[in-house]
C-alpha cells in the first residue's frame, strides 16, 4: 500500500425530504446571499427548485438563481455565473442539479476568486487557490462531484474537455434525497449506474500490491449496483434500491475506496473525447470504452481480472486457462451493461471509425504516453478506439 | 434504508514516518500550546514520543507532556489532564497512543469547557458543548477511536465504563503509521483484529431492510480481516498486511460502513462490564462475548446468520437447514479468533460464572430492555454471560 492522505469534510444529509433542510444547511456553512445554480428545466417543474427556494427564504437568505446548465457542463456558462457572482456580492453557491451541474459551480466557484480567464485552472497553468464555498441538492446518483473535488468541463469552441481537481471546490455539504432520482428516466438511470461502476473500476486496476482492504471495499460497492441496478430500471420509483444505488455512488468516488494504490482512469480520459465530440451520454460513453479497455489490457495482469471475475461477476476460475476467465468477466461486464440498456460500440452512440484519428488528436497523447494501469501511447489509444467501434452482438 | 447525516471530517494522514509530521499537522489545525498525552512508557523507549516532540519543537510549539494512560482509560487521569490543560493554557491535546490514549484525551478535551465535573457527561446529565481540538499519532489498529466521536472511561471508584459521543471530541487529524504497530506483540495485536470485527458486526448485525450496500462494505472489511490476520500473527513485521488491518480498522469506526441502518452494540455493552471488573484487554473480552451473543440472538433473523456465513466466511447454504448453516458461521468465528489466538470463554479472561448478578447489576439494564438488533432484559443478558461461560473446546 502506498502512503496517502484521506480527508473527505463533506457532511452528507441522506434521505427522504433533503432538500428541505437547503437553507439551513447554508446557513450553517456560513453563506448569506446564494447563487442557485441548477440545469434542466426538470428541477423547476418538479416543485424542487421552488422546495429549495422556500428554505433559504425560510431562514432570511437572499438568493439569484442561474439555470441551463447542459450535460457536459460549458465554459460559457461558467463565464456567467462569475460575472453574477461579482455584481451580486455572492457568498455561496448552491447546486441543485447531478454532476454537471455540480462541476459548473465548482468552475464558478474557483473562478470567481481568480484574477484572469477561469479556463487557465482546467489547462493547469494556474492553481485554484481560493474558491467560493459549495452546497449541493443531488438529484441524479451517478457522478459522486457531491463528495469530490473534481470539475469537468467542455470549452465550448473546439468542444474540448478539461478538469481541476481541488479541496477547495470540495462541497461543505451535500443533500442526498433518493426519491428526487425517482423521476430519472431508465437511460440516464443506466448512464448513471454505468458511471459509478467505472469511478470503482478506475481504482480498482491498479499496480499496487497488497491493497486488499480497497479490493474488497470496490468488490462490495459493485456487487451492490450488480444487486441494485436491474431493480431500478425495472421499478424507478423502487425508493430502496435508488438509495443503495446513490449512497454507493458517493463511497465510489470520495476516494474511501481508492486510497494508497495508484488508479487508471484512463477510459475516462478516452470516453471524454467521445462525449465531447458526439455529445452522448458520459455513461454511455463509458458503457463503450471501458470493456474495450479492458479487452486491450487485461494481459498486463491477468490475475487481477481473474479476481474481479470471480469474486464479482460470479465467474468460476479455468485454472488451466487463466485468459479465459479474465475474459468471462469482461463479456459478463457487456452483458450487464446490455441488460441495463446500455449501448456497447460506436454505432450505438452516433461514433464513427473513420474519426478515431480526430478523437486520438484531441487526447493530446502526442508522443508520450498515458501513465495508468497500462502505459498507453498513440497506437495503443488509436487499438482501444478500434476495439470501442466493434459491433457488439450482445 | 433509514435516513442519516454523515460527516467525517477527521484527516488522516496514512503511512511511514508520518509522525514527523505531526508539529506541521497541529500547526494547520490552529494549535500553539499542546498537551503530548499518551500511554505506556514504550512511546517513549522506542522513541516515538521523541520523534514527535522533535516535531513539535521544529515547528516552534509548546508542549508539554502527560503520560501514563492505562488499557481501560480511568477518570482519575482525566481530572489530572484537565488541570494542566488549565494551567499551561493548552489549547490542543496531541494524543500518541492507542484506542484508550485517545478517549483519555477526548475525556480531557471535553471535560477542560466543562465546569462541573466532566464525568456528568458521560454520566448523560450534561452534553458535550464545547472542545480543546485534538489530534493523534496512532500506535494500535483497533479502537476506531481516530476517527470517531465517541471516547469510553472507567472510573476507577467502582470500575464503572460510560461513554460520550460527540462530533465535537471527533480528532480534527489521526497520524496512521503501520510501521508503529508492528512492535506490538501477538496477543495485543490479536485483541485490536477482534476489536475492529466487533466494530463491523455491531453495524452489521440490523433489522434495517434492504441496507446492501453497507452490508457489502461490512462484508469486505471482514473478508480483509480474515486474509492480512493470520499474516501479522506469524509475522509481525509484515507492513502490509499492518497497514490493510489498520485503514480497515479505521474505516470500520467512522461508520461509513453502518450510516442509514439500526445497529447493535449488545456485545460491546456486555463486554464493557467484563473488562471493568476483571481489567481484561477490550478484545479479549469481545473474544468471549460476542460469539456468545450470536449464539443467542441468531434465530432472531437467521438469513441474515446464514448471510454473514455464506459470504464472509465461506459456508456452503444448507437450504434444507438455514440454521445449520447460521450455527456453522458462528463456529468459524470462534474457530478463527483461537486461530489468531483469543480467549473465547469466561475462564480464560480470568472472569467468574458467579460474579454474572454483579455484571448483571452493574450493567443496569434493570427491569427494563437494552436495545438493538434483539431486545435484551435482564434474564437475556444473564443467558448471554452464562453462554460465555460455557467452556468452549476449540
Amino acid at each position: 500500500m502506498e502512503n496517502f492522505n484521506f480527508y473527505s469534510p463533506t457532511e452528507f444529509v441522506f434521505g427522504t425530504e433533503g432538500e428541505l433542510k437547503a437553507g439551513e444547511m447554508v446557513k450553517k456553512y456560513g453563506g448569506s446571499r446564494v447563487l442557485v445554480h441548477f440545469g434542466s428545466n426538470s428541477a423547476k417543474k418538479s416543485g424542487l427548485l421552488d422546495r429549495v427556494c422556500q428554505s433559504l427564504e425560510d431562514e432570511g437568505l437572499f438568493y439569484v438563481l442561474l439555470g441551463g446548465v447542459k450535460p457536459n457542463p460549458r465554459d460559457t456558462l461558467i463565464y456567467e455565473g462569475i460575472e453574477i457572482c461579482k455584481n451580486e456580492n455572492i457568498d455561496f453557491i448552491l447546486s441543485v442539479g447531478g454532476g454537471s451541474c455540480i462541476d459548473s459551480s465548482k468552475g464558478i466557484a474557483a473562478g470567481f476568486y481568480y484574477e484572469g480567464d477561469f479556463w487557465d485552472m482546467y489547462l493547469r497553468k494556474a492553481d485554484v487557490k481560493k474558491a467560493l464555498p459549495i452546497g449541493t441538492v443531488l438529484t441524479i446518483a451517478a457522478a459522486g462531484s457531491e463528495g469530490s473535488g473534481a470539475s469537468v468541463v467542455t470549452k465550448e469552441d473546439g468542444m474540448l474537455k478539461r478538469d481541476i481537481v481541488s479541496d477547495l471546490v470540495r462541497p461543505r455539504f451535500s443533500i442526498l434525497n433518493p426519491e428526487l432520482t425517482c423521476t430519472l428516466p431508465p437511460y440516464q438511470t443506466a448512464c448513471g449506474i454505468t458511471d459509478i461502476m467505472a469511478h470503482i473500476f478506475e481504482r480498482y486496476f491498479t499496480n499496487t500490491l497488497e491493497v486488499e482492504v480497497t479490493d474488497r471495499l470496490c468488490e462490495g460497492l459493485l456487487l451492490t449496483m450488480i444487486k441494485e441496478a436491474p431493480r431500478v430500471i425495472e421499478n424507478p420509483n423502487n425508493y430502496e434500491a435508488r438509495a443503495n444505488i446513490m449512497w454507493a455512488g458517493t463511497v465510489a468516488h470520495n476516494d474511501i475506496v481508492g486510497v494508497g494504490r495508484s488508479q487508471d482512469w484512463n477510459s475516462h480520459g478516452l470516453e471524454h473525447e467521445l462525449s465531447g465530440l458526439y455529445d452522448c451520454a458520459h455513461g454511455a460513453g463509458l458503457a463503450v470504452i471501458m470493456p474495450a479497455w479492458m479487452e486491450y489490457v487485461y494481459k498486463h495482469n491477468v490475475m487481477r481480472f481473474c479476481q474481479v471475475a470471480t469474486r464479482v461477476w460470479g465467474v468460476q476460475m479455468n485454472f488451466e486457462n487463466p485468459e479465459e476467465t479474465a475474459l468471462a468477466g469482461i463479456r459478463e461486464f457487456r452483458k450487464f451493461l446490455r441488460s441495463i440498456g446500455m449501448p456497447l460500440d460506436f454505432e450505438e452512440i452516433g461514433a464513427k471509425a473513420e474519426d478515431i484519428p480526430v478523437l486520438v488528436e484531441k487526447l493530446g497523447v502526442g508522443d508520450g504516453v498515458r501513465g495508468g494501469f497500462m502505459p498507453l501511447n498513440r497506437e495503443d489509444v488509436t487499438n482501444i478506439y478500434k476495439l470501442a467501434a466493434v459491433k457488439q452482438n450482445i
